[in-house]
């Protein structure tokens, strides 16, 4: 689709949307019934993610558009209006999130600001009548998740968090060999993820903005890869952290590991880092065998193996238009999305009880 | 060689040592001056790891012969003796090892009994002026480690420790990988070892006898990769037990991770378990790259790999002949082996730590 038609569609879509009013039951007439309506999403935040996943990945869905904007850099949006034909009406500032009331062209808003400006900017969002999509982690303390979720419910707006691998096909293998017990009841969980963070500038490393470091940001893979396969939430975590740049890790963890016990007695052991790169992935003992990916976490070439020597590589689509066109998909059909706000939320409590851990140096019970 | 021509060779050095009076040095005149001296082992215990890898390594050794047994069990004295044509005059009970003094066919005792008979049969072999090779784990409490490094020295003789892994080249490898820094500082090592636990009439399953379960029987060789790649002796552990066969698994530990911090800011995060198989390897991650073995434990087959797409897959040869002609060349070149009871109690010490984080949920330091 060439520029010129592709501009043409997105003005006829939001014609569309344009004439249906915003419903207390959280989706619009035109969106609930029509089978051909896109989902008008604003991107809120506009960094690497938006620039390079988010924003591509959102030409790949089957019921998401790009429809806006929101971000505090003007250039930014200037060059985004330009690239994806973005009308300036469609484009907001961080504080001027409250007109997006009177926009019919925005049925959802995808967070993908520094992690500790989600609440802020997902209450914005359901404030003005918008379904609000949230990058992980969900926000940096338990209580503000449950604003966003309290915020979300009094709108009637529907809250999603991005956990893309909820939607990958090789994981969601993994989660049925486990649930299934095709190799009997699972044991134990190892798996990590890692990678050697550049500039030190960023926003990652400084706690004000990100609330913690590699846990925060890829470790919370590993949480929820051990709460998918087991289908349990832990009732205790241990945890140890490990720092050898004091300077560049000033504010936040460089690396942790720590163990989980579930219900069931399986038991998790997991390690993130900020400080070396090649961590990546999972396997999950059973008594009759083992399977798990590696890689686990990338974008995109996600790839496994089991002990009976079968490989586990079920073709992928694009994992965050799988995440967007699911939670769409919700939106029309009014149901609950699987990767809801309460699931955005418990695992915050995990994370917060696992830096508890590594402050206290004892095992922290959950629930 | 056949049977005819190997009982000849074995009648030929036993007589050259027995012309040889043992000396406060440790080792005898012949065994020093002879380059063509095989020192004399008698194995002390005859269960599986003795039939089935200690005696048929002793026939690979170039420093080492078979010349007699210490068993509680006097059908399996016959059955040795007729296979590996051992004199009556080298067979013992346990309870007369004092005679061992009398017999200078006898250069060391390889204690392979139950972990926690170590202490006794090491210094009643020290006692009789034997050297002593001891199975892993050295006993089931750094006080009785204490003792038995003690009867050896008291007595002059030589104390080791089996290792085996410390012999094998893929693990000598790995380990100048990290102390060259071919990939720059380690960061990070990850290791598991663990199987499903047959026999639930086992010794292993029996703490008066083995002290601990996983931990102690397996766990020890995740521990021994930390301990040698690094370099260094932990600061503190943190760990956690999983417990889902509560019956099998009354008296010992089913499975555990462990979190162990390193003075030079590595931390290693490692898995040990009796319930499933299939937990194998380790890897290391250090700031340029990653190198592990996989399988590192087995007793042949050792692999491994590195981030740079290089194979580690050197040819090995029986690692318990190594540890073993290795331990008969230090007595022979009276000097310490690499694997002293030093070594072997700074282990027990460690796991010992473990099994205090276990019961207490807290990080516990390390001198």
């Amino acid at each position: 689709m060439n520029d010129v038609s592709r501009r043409s569609f997105i003005t006829q879509t939001a014609t569309l949307a344009a004439a249906a009013p915003l419903l207390a039951s959280g989706v619009s007439d035109a969106a609930a019934n029509s089978p051909k309506k896109k989902l008008g999403f604003a991107l809120c935040g506009l960094g690497s993610l938006s620039t390079h996943q988010i924003a591509p990945a959102l030409q790949k869905t089957k019921n998401c558009r790009l429809a806006g904007i929101i971000t505090g850099t003007p250039s930014k949006a200037d060059a985004w209006s330009a690239q994806y034909n973005i009308p300036k009406k469609n484009i907001y500032n961080y504080d001027t999130m409250d007109k997006l009331a009177n926009n019919p062209d925005i049925d959802v808003v995808y967070v993908v600001t520094p992690n500790s400006l989600h609440a802020q900017h997902t209450i914005a969002a359901a404030k003005a009548g918008k379904h609000v999509f949230c990058e992980k982690p969900m926000e940096i303390s338990p209580e503000r998740c449950e604003q966003m979720i309290a915020a979300c419910k009094q709108a009637n707006r529907m809250l999603g968090v991005a956990y893309r691998c909820q939607f990958e096909p090789n994981h969601l293998e993994c989660v049925r060999l486990a649930r299934s017990k095709e190799f009997g009841d699972l044991r134990i969980i190892q798996a990590g993820f890692g990678f050697a963070i550049g500039d030190p500038a960023q926003w990652r490393l400084h706690k004000a903005l990100s609330g913690g470091g590699a846990l925060m940001d890829v470790g919370i893979y590993c949480l929820q890869t051990t709460r998918m396969l087991t289908g349990e939430e832990p009732v205790s975590v241990f945890a140890a952290e490990a720092k050898t740049d004091a300077q560049k890790f000033a504010e936040v963890d460089e690396t942790i590991t720590w163990q989980a016990k579930f219900p069931s007695g399986v038991i998790s052991n997991c390690t993130t880092t900020f400080r070396v790169n090649g961590l990546q992935g999972f396997r999950a003992f059973a008594d009759k065998g083992w399977f798990g990916l590696d890689p686990a976490y990338f974008y995109n070439g996600i790839h496994g193996a089991r002990s009976d020597g079968k490989e586990i590589s079920i073709p992928q689509e694009d994992q965050f238009a799988a995440e967007m066109d699911d939670f769409a998909q919700c939106i029309l059909e009014k149901r609950q999305s699987k990767v809801s706000g309460e699931e955005g939320l418990r695992d915050i409590r995990i994370l917060t009880a696992i830096y508890e851990s590594v402050r206290t140096g004892k095992e922290v019970k959950l629930g």
